[in-house]
C-alpha cells in the first residue's frame, strides 16, 4: 500500500521540540515533508505577504525526511509547500505543531500553528492543529505522542466528515493522568488585556502586550472544560465566520429589491 | 443625548483614503476616536505583537478629532486603543475601513481590516468593517457613504442580536447603479495559488504570493452573489470556528470515560 503523504509545519520554526515529536510520529505513519518557518511565528494568525519576498530552501535537521524552512508566516508556509516543495501532489494530511502553548477556544484565532492547519483545511486537505498546555521553551512532548498519533491514524484511516480541520490541545500532565480523548466545540472565552507600560532610554512610553485569560463559558462540551478536566480536546474547525442566527434579525437593515 | 462614541481603525494607515472617508461619516453620527496603524498591514489577519514592543502616538491629521497611530499590527492598534487611548472608556461602535479591495467570503480571515473590527467585537464592541471593491490607492469613496451611513446608523440606533460583527462590502459601482443592500452568508470559495518566480542578482530564486479568487459557490444568498449582482453586502460574522455538523461524526475518535 501506498504510504500517504504528510505534510509537517508549526509556527515555532524548525528547531523547535515541538515539530521535531511531530516529525518523530508522522515518519511512522506516512512520507513526511516539513516546511517550517525560519523564524519564530507565534501569534501571526491567518496573516500573509503581501509587500514583500518569499524564499524557502532546502534544510537538513531531520535525518532522511525532506524539509524547508520559508520566510514569511506560517500561512505563507503552507502556501509555498503545496505550491512550490510538494511540486504539485496533494498531501493527504497536513499537521501542525505541536505548540508551545494552548490553541484552545479563542486562540484558535491568533495562533499561527492553527492557522497553518487552517489554510491547508482551505486547500481542501485535511488537517490537524496539535498543541500542548506548556509554554516552556524544553517542554517535554513525549507523553503527547501516543494521542498525536491515536489522531492522525483515526483521520488518515477514516477520513472526517463535514470538517477538514482539528483544533487539538492535550493537557500538561503525565500520560497516566490523561484520562482520554474529549471531541468539544470551542469555549466561548476572551483575553483580558493588560499592557505593560515602560520607558525607553528617551523617557518615551512603550508597551508590551499582555493578558490574562478569562472563560465565563461553563459548558462540559467545550476544549476548556475537557482540558481543565485531564482529557486531550479535539475541536472541529472550519472557516465560515457567518453568524448564522442573526441574519433574520438584520433583514431591516436591508434596502433596494431583495428578493432573488 | 450624549453622542456616541465611535472608535475607527484600518489596516491601510490613518494616511489612506478610505479611512478619510470614515472618519467623515463617523464624524456625523458621533464622536469619533482613530486608532490606525502606522504603517500599511494588509493581510496582516488576526496576527498580534509577542515579541517586541508596541507604542502609540498622538496624530493631528483629522481637523478636531482625537487621532493616535500604533507600531504593530491591526488588532494590536484596537487592543491599544480601548486599553490605553480611550483609557477605559467603552465604544459604541467601533468601524474599520474603508478597505481598498473585497474582504467577502474567506478574505475576511486574511483582512486586516476585518480583523480589528473582530477583535473589538470579541471584546463586546459591535463591530462593522467596510470594503470597497477598488483596489487602487486614489479609489472614489463618495458614492460608498451613503450606505456606510446607513448601516452605522442602523447599528447605533437598533443593536444587533446574535452578532457583534458585520463584514461590509459594496461595489465598484456609481451610487445610482448600487441595487441596495442584502444581508448575506459568506460565500465558500477559495484562492487559487499562483506564486510568481523571480531571481535575484545573486541567481536565487524568490516568490511573490498571488493568485485568483474562485467562487464555486453558486447560492444567492452569498456575499459574492450580491457583490457580482449590484448589491451591497452584509455578512453578520462571529468567531467560533467550531464544525457542529462534524462533532458527532468523530465521536469514533474519543478515548477514555467520555461521559460527563
Amino acid at each position: 500500500m501506498k504510504k500517504p503523504l504528510i505534510l509537517v509545519t508549526n509556527d515555532d520554526g524548525a528547531t523547535a521540540g515541538g515539530i521535531r515529536a511531530l516529525v518523530e510520529v508522522a515518519r511512522e505513519l506516512g512520507e513526511v515533508v516539513v516546511v517550517a518557518p525560519d523564524s519564530p511565528q507565534s501569534g501571526q494568525g491567518h496573516a500573509i505577504t503581501l509587500r514583500d519576498i518569499l524564499r524557502i530552501n532546502p534544510i537538513s535537521i531531520f535525518e532522511g525526511i525532506e524539509a524547508y524552512e520559508c520566510t514569511g508566516t506560517p500561512v505563507d508556509c503552507v502556501k509555498l509547500a503545496t505550491n512550490v516543495a510538494l511540486k504539485g501532489r496533494k498531501p493527504d494530511l497536513c499537521v501542525s505543531g505541536i505548540n508551545h502553548g494552548s490553541n484552545a477556544s479563542l486562540n484558535i484565532l491568533y495562533s499561527g500553528t492553527m492557522s497553518a492547519a487552517m489554510e491547508a483545511s482551505m486547500e481542501g486537505i485535511n488537517s490537524i492543529g496539535f498543541s500542548l498546555l506548556d509554554f516552556s521553551a524544553d517542554a517535554n512532548f513525549e507523553h503527547s505522542k501516543p494521542f498525536v498519533k491515536h489522531i492522525m491514524q483515526e483521520v488518515l484511516t477514516k477520513g472526517m466528515e463535514n470538517t477538514k480541520l482539528l483544533n487539538v490541545n492535550i493537557p500538561k500532565l503525565p500520560e497516566s493522568e490523561i484520562k482520554g480523548i474529549r471531541i468539544c466545540r470551542q469555549a466561548n472565552a476572551n483575553w483580558n488585556e493588560d499592557f505593560v507600560e515602560a520607558k525607553d532610554p528617551m523617557g518615551r512610553s512603550y508597551y508590551w502586550l499582555t493578558g490574562v485569560f478569562e472563560n465565563k463559558d461553563l459548558g462540559e462540551d467545550t476544549d476548556v472544560w475537557a482540558l481543565d478536566n485531564g482529557y486531550v480536546s479535539v475541536v472541529p474547525s472550519g472557516h465560515d465566520l457567518t453568524s448564522y442566527k442573526a441574519i433574520d434579525g438584520l433583514k431591516g437593515m436591508e434596502m433596494g429589491n431583495t428578493e432573488s
